[in-house]
């Protein structure tokens, strides 16, 4: 199912303002220097699920004599965002052929178990973290000038030749982020899991809080704004970068369609430009994220700025409603809300239209912009009519979404967050679903954290809890350091693109446990 | 067959002196940027031989976009020995993954019809001049770090992404040599095949010339004695670059074992270092590639220097003699002659010793040196007279070699070189093992070079003529540019490593045409 979309004849626009401020906004990336703790040996058990069968001290790497086809499998402890640097010599007779060498990069144990020459999804394999080296002269420092994300490495030795063998004397990463994880206090708790589910998704978000927040910095690298709206919240929580939000908002307002339409993302080299994707629910959360970075920031100034941008974002988002008010989603890839399979997306795209304009028409208010709060007044009351009248199912006490009045947990949820009913009708409706379980669920952290987030504006704070353990809990007992992209309790090998290979194990729109944690159970 | 050999307790000793002038004499490479000439299809014919299906103008090489398996194959036109550098770029939607691709240089056209997969031979596949590239961000310009020797590189996309294509905007290379051919006239000749001799053997010559005589650019970039001793020939008739001469011999005679023996081989990178191969006849090569430079440069100051290194090789290799006065080969990879599978070496080490103490009996002369040129003399005496009774087989009229009284053609021919019979001896000789034609022939463009050379010695010109457009001009007709490393008329395809993918097909033992053309054919 191959998600893309292509718009060649697209005309982009540059607010050159915008963009000089988005520029001096840039962070400096601190840098700090890993080395790998242990020599690690991964293999499958017989269930088909990696597990590390030997263990070695760090400190024997250098006594390590590579032949054709030895390899070795270096621990750094930790999910690492960085550059790599190896010092290597030969041994034996003088090198008489280039040494000749692979270098694995897992985030995850399992992708060391996982073959590249097996991948055939749709996405690119350029993505796989693998690079084959020749090294004409030993010994040589490899200073690598790609960034990995990474908390395994795995080194082959693909040829040496009959009279020397390859020594990895010694590797280091230095490793990149906007922000420190070890300034920001850990949640105070006593409980183990929870301590987990907050250092796993501090770690996350500062692995991907580079020079713009990344959605994930082993895939795509790329500044989304539907991960950037999550990310935004849990930094406000725990790192309190305003300046990488404010540069990240300036960006997407600085870089858009001719129309004014914002991207759903962008790319920072070789030059800032605006992707051809658009997606519903993504340009609308402008207006959500540039709401909540006020909310914290009260910068009044930004929020001048940046209005406009969002306000064109509900206009030009107001074009794709029918008479009877109601939204039309285009076929191809032009709204998000989750990967689930055949999910229809109208539902939930109303709503997250209204949790947008109700955001936007705060922004209105604080503005004093009157005009426009009486328009977006008018907008909430034309689309959230239509949601009742056209969308919720009376009988089935269910919002129902498309022609064929699909039930899934995404219209429910988005409903929710839109807040249509009160809080009593709310919570009813969640459990309803909840009991239901019907077949279209949930599949990213991203669903999941709308979904926790829905249950704990409903009071339910404590199944809020449980949930969260259960499922970030339990990419945690998969050993995840890190939260993914894709986590399905039912399947954890799942991915949308073909194969697991190209997942990325450090997703940004998973890291939000931190700020649910931090924001509701203070 | 592996063919190593290894000494790791061997000790070396260094002649800083020796060393010293050998550094001082260190080129200056020259640089000529070259572009390729056409863009080629080559795939192969019913027969499995490579051909040129499809030939496109360079111009058109940007405006192909390069999509995920598309692949592009550049002709430099000639045989390349440098630094490749690309420019590429990305067209369509933005760069929304890595650019990977791999590059896959060929010094003949074969090598592009190779899966290096299917590689399994005993030799490093390393040698392999294959690279897979991630680069990140597009448009970029990609520098490669390492040396290749190339006439065609293929460029694959592996993968970009449903996003985007990938554009070769230009290719470049920086090609290096110590010497310039196009400083050197053409042999004169209306011969078409005679000039396309001489011109390949001017480029393999050049393009071997580097930093030191390397034996081959492609593998194993290295200077070999025997290889020094034919190039240093050639060059005498041609470039005339005597202090790269005076260069390696300096280093032999600078870096050997702790005894004084001359190593088979030495590696300039990532230090001046002395292999652990010996080879009985390379060492003793030493001594005439001496009397070689003598001859052409008269450079006293050099011979009175390395004079005693080179009576040092034939004092060491006395100690293999029996008290039959014949030579024992010790087992292994011990001594050269030719990569011919099961050929007995006594008889043509006996005759190689022999052939380089008449040379060293020269230098004696010529120093002045009356006590060793009284030994030498009593030596040859001695080697020649057991050549003479053990190895003479008086009914066959043929010189046999070991215990199973072995009958090659590289017998006869260092017995001829040797110069133990008068020319019409010789000539019978040559020509009854021409007439029979044994099953232990010759297989390396080496070993057939001694043989005209032996033609030629006894007054059999046209045929020595004849010889080289057959043997040599075989390459030329399967498109050579430059001479390989090894050719069989009835099998181009051989390899002494198991495949041919690492075969070298400009190497420098190859180059002797030119010498044989000039010298012998004015």
């Amino acid at each position: 199912m191959p998600e893309v979309s292509i718009d060649l004849d697209m005309k982009r626009i540059t607010n050159d303002a915008f963009v000089k401020i988005a520029r001096e906004c840039e962070p400096d990336l601190l840098e700090k220097t890993v080395r790998p703790e242990k020599i690690v040996t991964i293999e499958l058990d017989q269930d088909k699920n990696p597990v590390i069968t030997r263990e070695r001290p760090i400190n024997e790497l250098s006594e390590i004599e590579m032949k054709k086809g030895d390899r070795v499998c270096l621990d750094f402890g930790h999910h690492q965002v960085g550059y790599v640097t190896l010092r290597l010599k030969s041994v034996g007779s003088p090198q008489d052929a280039p040494a000749f060498f692979k270098l694995k990069f897992g985030e995850i144990a399992r992708e060391l178990t996982e073959n590249s020459e097996d991948y055939n999804g749709w996405i690119s394999r350029g993505w796989i973290q693998e690079e084959f080296m020749h090294v004409d002269v030993l010994p040589a420092t490899i200073v690598l000038p790609r960034r990995y994300a990474f908390r395994y490495l795995e080194i082959t030795t693909i040829d040496t030749s009959m009279k020397w063998q390859l020594v990895v004397e010694e590797v280091t990463c230095k490793s990149v982020s906007a922000v420190d994880m070890d300034k920001v206090e850990p949640y105070a708790t006593e409980d183990e899991m929870i301590k987990q589910l907050d250092a796993a998704s501090l770690r996350t978000l500062q692995n991907c809080m580079q020079s713009v927040f990344e959605d994930g910095p082993k895939r795509d690298r790329r500044l989304w704004l539907g991960d950037l709206r999550l990310q935004a919240l849990a930094n406000y929580e725990t790192f309190k970068n305003y300046d990488l939000v404010k540069r990240c908002l300036y960006l997407f307002a600085g870089l858009t369609r001719d129309d004014g339409k914002i991207g759903a993302c962008l790319f920072i080299e070789p030059e800032y430009i605006v992707d051809d994707t658009f997606l519903f629910d993504y340009s609308l959360f402008f207006v959500a994220s540039l709401y909540d970075y006020y909310i914290e920031t009260k910068d009044m100034d930004t929020v001048k700025d940046l209005w406009p941008s969002a306000l064109r974002q509900i206009e030009l988002a107001n074009e794709y409603f029918d008479e009877k008010m109601l939204v039309v989603i285009p076929e191809g890839f032009t709204c998000f809300i989750d990967w689930t399979e055949g999910l229809d997306k109208q539902a939930s795209a109303q709503a997250v239209y209204l949790y947008c304009v109700k955001r936007g028409l705060e922004l209105a208010k604080v503005l004093g912009d009157d005009e426009n709060e009486a328009w977006l007044t008018g907008q909430i009351t034309e689309k959230q009519d239509a949601a009742k009248k056209w969308l919720w199912d009376e009988k089935q006490e269910l919002f129902v979404s498309g022609s064929q009045k699909q039930i899934s947990y995404a219209s429910q949820v988005w409903m929710i967050l839109a807040d249509i009913f009160n809080k009593e009708e709310n919570k009813k409706l969640l459990n309803h679903i909840i009991d239901l379980d019907p077949e279209k669920g949930m599949v990213s952290p991203y669903m999941n954290h709308h979904f926790v987030e829905a249950l704990i504006l409903c009071d339910e704070k404590e199944k809020a809890m449980d949930y969260m353990k259960y499922y970030w809990g339990g990419m945690i007992r998969e050993g995840a350091d890190t939260f993914w992209e894709l986590y399905n309790p039912k399947n954890p090998g799942e991915s949308p693109y073909g194969s697991s290979i190209v997942n990325s194990y450090c997703h940004a729109w998973s890291c939000t446990p931190t700020y649910l944690l931090r924001k509701y159970f203070k």
